[in-house]
């Protein structure tokens, strides 16, 4: 199973894939979107939807799971993330996929074991639970994180039998 | 040239459509696209997405102006309102043309002629510039003004001579 893990924003957006067989998971890829600040916004939200449509088309994953989005005290700063936020939510639709959507705590808590873990501490457990991996910055390692999250989701939800 | 004005929402989405020969305009069309809070997120933005890109390849607009985003108190709205803007930016940006954004007190002086018109004074405007016209709703009263101030807009830049 191919899960891709999304982390939204504007300026940049991180993204991560790897591959789930039962508990065992391995890194396919990472990086990060950045769109340039000097032109239009709409011209950056189609630079984006771009990016990950072709992203999207190129791997097909199975799944995809996208970072809640911490609302910032800024209502600006929130209000530019909700627009990237929408773009990427809408790629990720259009791929005919279900959506997950996990709280950056609950993501923290997914990988590190606890919910105010820090950046560093996500990027060390990442490394760790992705032997080998070489991770393109920040927002993809919070990226690769939403992607293990999703990833132990999954499989604690196919261990629950169905009726 | 046909001009799309746009008040965004997720739950629902005013559009408007003139047709602006000089200082002349006509009502093309109007309505209000609606979403049903019962789909998920990524679904919503989905449907926002197919309905306003089949509204622009039906019509081709020579120009699409988007109502500017009143930033609210409540973050969670705000964040709702900016996924719904982002998609509506794409949609917009996608079809090839420039999207012009008025700030809400600016439609309102280029419509009513003061900024903090109610928006009973601006469907009654509206109504008044655009003989004949049958208004779905107070959203799609917005993007009437939104695509009548654009055209204003567009006029007076025509009248700066170029050199």
């Amino acid at each position: 199973m191919l899960l891709l893990g999304l982390d939204p924003g504007l300026a940049s957006t991180g993204w991560g894939l790897i591959s789930a067989d039962g508990n065992r998971l391995t890194h396919v890829g990472n990086g990060q979107i950045r769109t340039d600040s000097a032109l239009s916004l709409p011209t950056r939200l189609m630079a984006l939807d771009m990016a990950l449509t072709n992203l999207i088309l190129e791997h097909r994953p199975d799944g995809v799971a996208v970072e809640e989005v911490f609302v910032n005290t800024n209502p600006q700063s929130t209000l530019k993330l909700g627009q990237a936020r929408g773009v990427i939510l809408l790629a990720a639709a259009r791929s005919g996929m279900d959506v997950g959507e996990y709280a950056a705590r609950l993501v923290k808590k997914a990988v590190v074991g606890v919910g105010n873990a820090s950046k560093e501490q996500v990027h060390a457990m990442v490394a760790r639970l992705l032997p080998g991996v070489k991770i393109a910055g920040p927002d993809a390692a919070d990226a690769l994180a939403v992607a293990i999250t999703h990833a132990h989701h999954l499989a604690s939800a196919r261990r629950i039998p169905s009726k």
